[in-house]
């Protein structure tokens, strides 16, 4: 397994890849686009993708490229998420007067932040993209929110540990791939669909779902480009698709929906601290 | 009326706020707490906010701010996205290296990016503010995506026009503010509410408006922080409050939902390009 994700060595997307499977290889890339043109082209056999944080929401740019390219989603993770201010060895707090990070992770550290004086903070692309800068332009009045294995990789030190404001803070990661796991256990399953512009429509598609009892995980809406105010629904159906309340409830709502897509069907994987999935041989 | 609004003079809020009400003065912020902070605290009368755009979706941290203070929303307004490519005057394309903006204006401008070979994207908090950067650093090699009147405001050359990716690309902006106008017209409601975690509680929740022929304009879902999974939900009903139809769905919804609260009920105010209102005497 070559899983390719976005980001520097130390990204959180990098230990999703590593929690999924533990003897991947992984393929840092530079963008989103990146890890599906890596897929696409051979060079990694899957990728990962951040689609929510609990904390700040979905990644709605990743939706938009579920749909632009043709690779299912063959599984999910959940990582927990530990935010640490990093700087070079030895820089104490007094002298930190700019933080680098990510916007999200920024946001989710914002009162810890608050309570520096005097800080600029800097949003950048990437956390671990933010702990190399630290190190390669020895920025000695600097430091940036990233992970442990960030520290480790650019050899920085953990000046405040578990600075995001809340404990529970999760990050759900896809797993995008051109070959499925033929013994991987379907029990979730992901479709993107949208409606005629006319009352009640968005009702009637709920209702196919919950006409059958299911329960659905995840309701996501986004703008149709060149269409104002349309939208297009992402949905998550806690089902395999060989269930078949849920085949049934597709060719219900395929009955009037204007596009139906079925973006994977696959296996959810919680993971808890320090727990790592073993690939199967 | 004082309109306070998120970044620099030239901002795309800025230009909300005045076709708005053409004759508002108009109040800058660092950010967008700061734009609630200003109207509690009488530095303004009203604040003007984005929560959605065509392309890119919407502002979440708008909702959530929404959410977190006690400002109803007192009406909408709708802007066309014009971006350009701002220089100093005289540079030429040839010389631009860097290009600097906010996130969504870059992500809007993707295509006009690709095609520009050897050029690092720079992302920054603000459109207007990027503008602010080329002129007051003297950036020779630099531009900056932001608005015609960012140009005029800092004396910036327009090197290249309309270079968004959509020419449909609108921004819906919310005023929010201490007073409501006497004599608008409501034709809008935007509430938010939770529900128990249980199979279809969110189909039921929608019944309450299917079954009045109210049809949602937008539904919108935010995590709840510190329960990881679960969500708030955002609604904007078509008619105002004083609708029978609406108050009667409400009542009807709060027999049920966890929490329910209308953010506002006011007239929203599609703006065509050159158009202003005409603020009532």
């Amino acid at each position: 397994m070559r899983i390719a994700y976005q980001g520097e060595p130390g990204a959180y997307s990098e230990a999703a890849a590593l929690r999924y499977s533990a003897h991947a290889d992984v393929v840092p890339c530079e963008s989103f686009d990146d890890v599906f043109r890596d897929v696409e082209g051979g060079k990694a056999t899957h990728g990962i993708l951040p689609v929510e944080n609990s904390i700040g929401g979905s990644i709605h740019r990743n939706y938009d490229l579920l749909l632009e390219h043709n690779l299912p989603i063959v599984g999910e993770v959940e990582l927990p998420i530990r935010h640490h201010l990093l700087v070079l060895p030895g820089t104490p707090i007094e002298r930190v007067q700019r933080i680098y990070s990510h916007p999200q992770a920024l946001a989710q550290c914002e009162r810890f932040l608050r309570e520096l004086p005097n800080v600029r903070v800097n949003p950048t692309y990437d956390t671990a993209g933010s702990a190399k800068l630290i190190r390669e332009e020895g920025l000695a009045d600097a430091g940036a929110i990233a992970s442990e294995r960030a520290a480790e990789v650019f050899e920085l030190e953990r000046l405040r540990s578990d600075i995001q404001d809340y404990s529970d803070n999760i990050t759900r990661f896809l797993l995008i791939g051109r070959s499925t796991d033929p013994e991987a256990q379907l029990d979730k399953t992901t479709v993107v669909f949208s409606l005629s512009n006319e009352p009640g429509a968005l009702f009637k598609a709920l209702s196919v779902f919950a006409l059958r009892e299911l329960d659905l995980t995840k309701i996501e809406s986004r703008p149709i480009r060149g269409r104002p105010w349309e939208y297009l629904f992402y949905v998550d159906i806690p089902v395999g698709r060989q269930d078949l309340r849920c085949a049934r409830a597709l060719v219900h709502l395929a009955e009037f929906a204007r596009s139906l897509r079925t973006l994977g069907s696959y296996q959810s994987w919680k993971v808890r601290e320090n727990a790592t999935r073993v690939e199967p041989a």
